[in-house]
């Protein structure tokens, strides 16, 4: 590989002061990753304001045909119906197949090495529940009626069930947890429970997944003991919304949103996203935390086998956290997002 | 009203353990309320096990026709699938039209009368969303494929919107939290945002609620801020399912889902219930926490135009655990469930 090409798209809010952190810390790693060139790309609300899409063709063109990967910012939410407008980060989830979304929730050890108190993964189903959005309005004889159809297939389930089950192995307690509903879901969340637990036993597994121990909860019992005895979860896979709940919950455990990164993962395309919102309260003021967005640049560049890279740029995260010299006011601290940025690029 | 008939239900599990509690706290009310009659019910999975039925048609009949109230205690859920069982909680709520689940979650503050730091209420709408139960499984090219309904209507959205109001007004901060995904379910959730907050505009409300504020969270970012700021939130009104997994949240805060309570009303019944579940774990130790289920009665009581015996009880329950001398496993204590229910007994 000559170069790596990296679709940015900023979308909204502090989406677009974070990601710049990103790049930055890319291109501290200088010439131990190939050279990186950053394509920016139109997305998001303001975009839909701008030019009656929320995600232009054209970025979804280049992403396919001349990206390696990409980084996302947030994308705002219209507080107000507003017609023709559909979330660009679900469609882009979907268009590029990135099935899973991968949000590794962690503390910071105090002493380098040691292991960390809260250490999760949430290994969210990225295409379908009820992100399918099928929805329907009608008129009764109460008024208006709408349905929304919730998605789960053996399909899916199975391929997110496999990435928990991979995911697992990598890691030291290799656990997983299936998180659903099945006590009144019992035919869709009883599909994903049963394929995920059957994902160990599908020919060709030989015993692959052997040391890794499965569990499951129900999400309303989760999401309570996520906070009661955060340590019983290692790996939590999950169906998209309860996905998406979850790996909120786990984020306030490690103090701020803003700590918290991701990635939207396909077979062929990953694309780093940080778990927080675009914050239309503190967009522009230059006090978002930069750290989800770099984290989740490391996190792109590990899926994509720089390791070592990424190593470099999340012990330089965790470095600047564990001096608490340079925070952002999420974490209780006085530091602009453009001094956190060249604080961990200084540390890469 | 000469006597107050009330159907005991206590399912399964520590269902059974916490229910007598409840009783023992409403007898020892003694004569400040009408002369109280209990009559035992069957549901729950153990009577599907036995019986081919979770709720059977008697003791919906028995509800109807003869029970003023009633107390639930908790429903064990299969870990597998079991052809032809559903939940008779879920059940319930629906036949008897209990279309509010009111879970109120406060601390107890250190000095009585004083502001707890944690005290809000969640008003989860009981009868729709994907509690319809309305399940379908096919197969694809893929693979079996299942779908599942969510259903809200304006109808339910409106009169959960309007309980949710109804109990601001009660309160000192008089706060509305709308809870939603209409970023992504704009159609479902979006009727259910924009009829909620159209309640105080409906015909003959002739400025009713105009003290009241009205604020509104995405459920991801709902649960997130719940753990990092309780403060903000008073009243929560969200879709069943939202409800279900934001109470639990809350439980959270409060050190134990074991001092949750929460009452299913309707117009014309209203039924106590625990927030936590059958707890198969502990059941049948003697050591599950009877507060939730003690408080629930308080609560259903106080539904029923009973609040002095309500409060009698409640702030027996506030001393015990102000004491915390009589506390059981799960609040860090050493007690029985029967050693805690005999203490608040005494100071009733
Ligand atoms: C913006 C929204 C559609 C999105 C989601 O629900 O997936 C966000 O909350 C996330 O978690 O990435
Ligand atoms: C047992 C289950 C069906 C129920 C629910 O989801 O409503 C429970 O979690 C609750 O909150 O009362």
């Amino acid at each position: 590989r000559k170069s790596l090409k990296i679709g940015m798209i900023p979308a909204d809010g502090i989406g677009r002061e974070v990601l710049p952190g990103a790049k930055a810390a890319i291109q501290a790693l200088g010439s131990s990753i190939p050279t990186t060139e950053f394509i920016d790309l139109q997305a998001g609300f303001e975009c839909f304001q701008k030019t009656g899409t929320a995600l232009p063709d054209e970025t979804v063109e280049v992403l396919k045909n001349e990206c390696d990967c990409a980084l996302f910012g947030a994308v705002s939410s219209p507080s107000r119906k507003v017609f023709g407008y559909s979330s660009p980060i679900v469609a882009l989830r979907k268009k590029m197949d990135l099935y899973a979304n991968i949000r590794p929730v962690s503390s910071v050890a105090p002493i380098p090495n040691e292991q960390p108190t809260i250490d999760l993964v949430v290994v969210r189903e990225n295409t379908e529940c009820l992100y399918i959005k099928e929805e329907t309005q009608t008129v009764g004889e109460r008024g208006i009626e709408t349905r929304a159809t919730r998605l789960i297939t053996e399909y899916a389930s199975r391929r997110i069930g496999e990435m928990a089950f991979k995911i697992a192995l990598t890691r030291p307690r290799k656990h997983v947890t299936i998180i659903h509903k099945s006590n009144v879901l019992s035919v869709t969340d009883g599909l994903f429970r049963e394929t995920v637990r059957g994902v160990p036993t599908l020919p060709g597994m030989n015993g692959k997944y052997d040391g890794v121990t499965v569990a499951e909860q129900l999400v309303d019992s989760a999401v309570y003991r996520l906070f009661r005895e955060p340590h019983i979860y290692d790996v939590m896979v999950a169906p998209n919304l309860y996905g998406d709940i979850i790996s909120d919950a786990a984020a306030a455990l490690v103090g701020s949103l803003g700590l918290v990164p991701s990635v939207n993962a396909g077979d062929s395309f990953v694309m780093g996203e940080p778990v927080h919102g675009s914050a239309p309260d503190i967009a522009g003021k230059d006090i978002a935390n930069p750290l989800a967005a770099i984290r989740s640049a490391a996190l792109m560049l590990r899926q994509f086998g720089y390791g070592n890279g990424a190593a470099r740029i999340e012990s330089a995260v965790d470095d600047v956290i564990r001096e608490g010299r340079y925070l952002t006011p999420d974490l209780g601290g006085k530091s602009s997002t453009s001094e956190v940025v060249s604080q961990v690029v200084k540390r890469i």
